[in-house]
């Protein structure tokens, strides 16, 4: 699995008080933490208006940088940001993200190319959030062709096949699960990767949906996933469903993982 | 999902020490909270050696069913002691167990019989625990015939299949995921069963590889398992994954747990 560590993020109150502070000892902080942790990306997104996100961003980029090896994982909903905060970034990761939307892949793909990192494809354009598992697979129809016509690999596509919150229909993760497997079939070397908060969204207790949601992906061929690795609890059942689904063999990296103290 | 409280087991201490100073308190205690927790049956088994099994079992049988309404699981591995208490248990819910091995299913099926009530159906034979899925199923099919020749319903019958340690062979959860699906697909009125320990022995923190297993195999088609249901942590992703997979619309029985406090 490839974890992204979303801790980095100007929309959770200690992160927007250290970039509105300057304050760089927190970030340094969660930024070493994650990485320790197994984060192979650290997402950065400062979460600010349009008129501060540039200016905020290359601030966490340049402090995040400064503290980890880890590569970024540069996250704005704003092409231009993006553009105007690469050159800044010192090892290029992933850009969050690109979507079916109008206008986003003329923007993004040209970047991903430039600046030779990863990407992640939302299952999104400007109809919505599909509710069926068909629709996101033409999205990624759309827009691994795309990325190809601009020379993107599809190893360089993190697909985030998007999951509606349960609340809102029973079937939000069977409907992900079918997108999962469609788009790995199709395109096997493509990867897919997703947040775990969305399925829980207005329901009691989210940790246990999620968790369960995290396991029944991992299930259904997710590679990555954007998550706290700080969270032990959930970092244990990430690494004993991928030695239950078989991708750790002898359950060595479960072991190695306990030994670092990495499981809850 | 159907919760069969695996807490009243002589081979746990203070149950141990409980039988040994036929001290009822704590059996009593133990009783209620699994009920109240949402066990729909309650496994009575004292772990005491042979002579002295039907005894301990028998008063096991009655402290409980004077605590509690709940159906009770009667275990042991010895055919005798089963047929001894079981005239003694009032509210017969299951019998646990009957295998392949020779003679079992002459000496269970039976009593199943007698008293009308379930059975839990291991896929072993003499051979010992299959390496494979084919063999679990092959097990499975010669106890539900024989099952049926003593007229048996398949709703009665919970197969485990036995799932065997993931130390020793990293497909273990692969081949019970296996087996879930083809004994469903061939019986699709049998109940399939499993403790979930068993696949993390020798392992460190084992309860992540316990609650993965338990996740993919209810996303695999398990209708019930032996735990712990005063674990809420175990409780809160059981019932996220009822939800998730379709099994509990709009997510009202996980409300529901979460209101009377079930949920961690």
């Amino acid at each position: 699995m490839i974890i992204i560590g979303e801790k980095i993020n100007g929309t959770l109150s200690p992160v927007k008080k250290a970039i509105q502070e300057r304050d760089a000892s927190y970030i340094v902080e969660i930024a070493k933490r994650q990485s320790e942790a197994g984060a192979d990306y650290l997402d950065v997104n400062a979460g600010t208006p349009p008129d501060r996100e540039s200016d905020d961003l290359k601030w966490l980029i340049e402090v995040v940088q400064e503290a980890v090896e880890t590569p970024l994982c540069v996250d704005s909903p704003r092409p231009q940001t993006l553009a105007d905060v690469m050159p800044f970034v010192k090892r290029p990761g992933l850009i969050n993200s690109v979507s079916g939307e109008e206008g986003k892949p003329e923007a993004i793909f040209p970047l991903v190319k430039k600046y030779n990192c990863g990407v992640v494809a939302l299952t999104v354009d400007q109809r919505g959030i599909p509710n069926d598992a068909k629709t996101r697979v033409e999205i990624t129809r759309n827009l691994v062709s795309q990325a190809e016509s601009y020379g993107i690999d599809h190893e360089a596509i993190f697909v985030d096949p998007v999951v509606t919150a349960l609340a809102t229909g029973s079937d939000s993760c069977q409907v992900f699960v079918d997108a999962v497997r469609a788009i790995k079939e199709q395109y096997p070397k493509v990867k897919i990767t997703s947040g775990l908060s969305n399925i829980s969204f207005s329901l009691p207790r989210r940790k246990f949906l999620n968790r369960s949601f995290m396991v029944l992906a991992m299930n259904a061929g997710m590679d990555s996933a954007i998550l706290d690795p700080l969270d032990t609890e959930l970092m244990g059942l990430l690494y004993a469903t991928n030695a239950l689904t078989g991708k750790d063999n002898y359950a060595l990296k479960y072991i190695r993982a306990y030994r670092k103290g990495l499981l809850g």
